[in-house]
């Protein structure tokens, strides 16, 4: 497969139809059944494929940047009777096992995104189900507020993969059931090992769906739903959206460059470079924060570190450590952090701030260690010292000059998966020094952060060098399966979440199932799909 | 490997040493080289296989219910220099993935029971380390209250097991790091990729030990700490013990027999049928409860389920489906069920309902799907409701005479590893319907166990048969992995805790990695330690 490419448009969708006008919007679902991105299957049943979530994941974002109008979006499907069959078989079935992990991950954070669209930036999600709903597509639905099914005593939803497939619901489906729609367990015990799912009155009493509409009346109805779901804040139909316009980023084979970015490549070694240059400017909020646009630095730079997130997890899996460094004006970076606390409530600023939310718990998730480099010319401060907190190390130079800087947007601006802030679960034993590092924000000298816990290691001039090339070197030599369980397990402590817990009980169950023969293997149920053959298991229980 | 024995008694250890006086317990491992459950594994420097968990978790049990007046349990070693060296390397390389994984669910297990000993039964633990401690040895430490390790510059403590063999500390440890001594995520992550460990000062400030204590005044120090952690209830040291007899279970190749319990066991069809026989007669209990003894009941049952699943999980790990039956006298049930909750205060009932919610944990963590069936003789009633509540389905015949029973217990008694009952976590959408289950207290008839969504499924008298063997034999078409990865999905809905966290996260990532060929594959760290190759990893992330 061709190195994956993350960035997309309305205007070239293939899958997707896009449709916003004043506080509504539709996002259609007509899969090409030709354009998934390897040639040896076909996504027929507006089945999907990475491409085709990419393009959602696209929507979900420009919905809320390019129209802040919109308070409800509807998502339904072009094509008759059949709502979404789910992730291809065939795809999942050719595929190797690290791309099914990550593939698995990234539709996570997508349907995740939508429903922090829905709590924190007030669009909420109409699941119109037309027809087929099975599998990835009943997951898809789960992420929204509200489901509705036809009801024309065929139409099921459905989640067949343990009776088809020998796997789980690798989308959150078995999560969402018991926690978000808290369907009782029996009951989802029993829908989640039937394969013709459940449908009419019994999906709305179990809770599978919110409500049936008779399909003479379908389009209608899911019109005045929508329109119940709109906001009545009537000043949100007049915001203005910002325009996402392309990263563009350079590529070559030692390193991606965009604007503030620079991802450095070393495969000899297994290492990339992420070096973040720092704002050249402060742009002076005036009238409206709005006005500051795409090219914002905050905004900018995070849409950047979320393409090289994800081109390192899918394009560069090989690559084991990733070594994060800045350089720039600390006291600029710290400005504009300023902003981005102090506009908190403004509807764009809101919009960057939890992109930046969104794209730092990208990197809580990406199985790849982090190590922060903090030396005099960095300049890690506010929304950037989280980029230091995410790391799984971080390592500072005793040298004058060197500064890293915390302020208010640190307690809790960009909570974690687990709902905490990076400081808070770093000093899970002393909250009240987190909290003290948050309400004094200011500058941190490297002995004062090194006292404050604040940084890993803080190694001299002289043995500076040395010490980052031996701890680089030791890292890049351990297992990259234990590292991958390691920082799952140490990076989330404190409370879990249903977030966390998609990804830490229900993800790692099916990357469990991913790899064993009665799944994978020659005559693995997910193997022998499509085919005559019966699937035959090893029938011991571990 | 013959099948496994978990009946064992302080007379038989030949691994440990249980030293019990007034109001201080002593436990002293020595583990013999030669004694391993296999004969491929010598256990040096107290390294410990499943055998030596059994005397541990035996000797844990026993310490409750025989010495019940001890409230601190020192924890130390009998070799010179050793504390433990953790579980036994060539034991889990030699092991398939299936033990190594029940394995370390066992060692789990036992460890929460010290913690719980400590929480809720006032026996609380001292890890007195007077040398040695790596890895399952480091992990049994975190186990217990308080850690105290030998100052000789030399003595560390280590969690080697991802450096040198590519694989977690299984047993806890990276939960227990960072959630509860709440170790910094940085400091935790250089400790566990660190093969020598930390020892000396730095053990204490980065909260991995809580002191240290000089060779020369090392056993004085001890006592005098494990003083300080004596009970101050006076009256404690006076409570007389029940000992626990054994239980001795007739076995053949079709079922175990208990004396309260059968175990049908249907090979062929990979079905078990657990058979409760409900009390023959109500003791009543006059002056102390304590009198009731290891015969009383509850006591003896409940040993007996452990029993039956702890062999279900090791020595039948073809079996997929257990059927839950019981028969007997509801009311009996019901009137024992009330002495539980009335005497709740009382040490030994109150072990007693420790224990039973022991067993039920085990119950829900368990690799194997649970159907409870009710019919007209059945005499599930309060605690042994709880059997219902935990099976991933009910069946409960239409027929006048079948009943079900709840009461206060249900409401908290015996909580799941999330810390709710399993009333509270069926009704998670429903929190006042599962309180007024607790509040009414009384006998559901099958139409009303089904109109308060007590059970899942209620097929009349003619339809019974046929409806029961369909859904076992659908049942047992399944996936056994992907039935696994659903039911730990599945069966804890709502929060979840430092318990479930070790149980759904860390062992869920460790079962992963003990499959992959960088673990166990011929070039893997696990399968070449010990032997001058280097292991050789494909580098790839996931």
């Amino acid at each position: 497969m061709p190195p994956v490419n993350f960035e997309t448009h309305p205007g070239r969708y293939r899958h997707l139809r896009l449709e916003a006008e004043s506080d509504r919007a539709r996002l259609i679902l007509k899969v090409e059944e030709g354009g998934g991105l390897r040639p040896d299957y076909q996504l027929k049943l507006n089945s999907y494929d990475l491409g085709v979530d990419i393009e959602i994941a696209d929507a979900v974002n420009r919905l809320r940047f390019e129209h802040p109008g919109v308070s409800v979006v509807t998502l339904t499907s072009a094509l008759d009777d059949v709502f979404c069959a789910g992730a291809n078989i065939f795809m999942l079935a050719g595929s190797d096992h690290a791309f099914k992990v990550n593939f698995c991950k990234y539709t996570n954070e997508t349907r995740l995104a939508m429903e922090e669209a829905s709590a924190l930036s007030g669009q909420r999600y109409l699941a119109a189900l037309n027809g087929i709903c099975s599998g990835g597509g009943y997951e898809l639905a789960l992420a929204c507020d509200e489901i509705v099914l036809v009801d024309d005593r065929r139409s099921a939803v459905s989640l067949p993969e343990i009776p088809f497939l020998g796997v789980l619901p690798g989308t959150g489906g078995l999560t969402r059931l018991v926690d978000k729609r808290k369907v009782r367990r029996d009951l989802a015990d029993i829908f989640v090992t039937l394969a013709e799912g459940v449908r009419g009155e019994k999906a709305v009493s179990w809770g599978l769906v919110d409500a049936l509409i008779a399909r003479s009346r379908f389009r209608e109805t899911i019109e005045q739903r929508a329109s119940a779901m709109v906001s009545p804040d009537r000043e949100r139909v007049a915001r203005r959206g910002v325009i996402l316009d392309a990263l563009s980023p350079t590529i070559s084979d030692d390193q991606i460059r965009y604007r503030h970015l620079r991802l450095g490549l070393d495969h000899k070694r297994r290492l990339a470079e992420l070096h973040v240059a720092g704002p050249q400017a402060v742009e002076p909020i005036r009238d409206s924060a709005v006005a500051l646009g795409a090219d914002w630095y905050p905004l900018r730079l995070f849409r950047e570190i979320d393409d090289a997130l994800l081109r390192l997890r899918f394009n560069y899996p090989e690559i084991g450590l990733v070594t994060v460094y800045s350089e720039g004006d600390l006291e600029r970076v710290c400005e504009i952090d300023r902003q981005l606390h102090a506009h908190g409530e403004d509807y764009f600023v809101n919009e960057v701030n939890l992109l930046i939310r969104r794209v730092l718990k990208r990197m809580d998730l990406t199985a790849k260690s982090f190590f922060a480099v903090i030396d005099e010319s960095s300049c890690f401060g506010g929304f950037l010292a989280e980029l230091v907190l995410a790391a799984d190390r971080s390592y500072m130079k005793s040298a004058a000059g060197a500064a890293i800087a915390f302020g208010p947007n640190n307690g809790g601006r960009f909570p974690m998966s687990n709902g905490l802030s990076r400081l808070a679960t770093r000093f899970l034993a002393q909250p009240d020094h987190a909290a003290k590092v948050v309400a004094q924000a200011g500058r941190y000298s490297t002995d004062e952060a090194l006292a404050a816990g604040l940084v890993t290691v803080t190694p001299d001039e002289l043995d500076w060098d040395d010490e980052i090339r031996l701890a680089i070197d030791e890292r890049l030599s351990l297992s990259p399966d234990a590292l991958t369980g390691m920082e799952a397990s140490l990076r989330f402590a404190g409370p879990e979440t249903m977030e966390t817990k998609i990804f830490g009980r229900l993800s790692c169950w099916q990357n469990w199932i991913f790899q064993r023969p009665n799944a994978i293997g020659p005559r693995g149920a997910l193997k022998l799909y499509g085919r005559p053959e019966s699937p035959q298991f090893d029938w011991h229980r571990t």
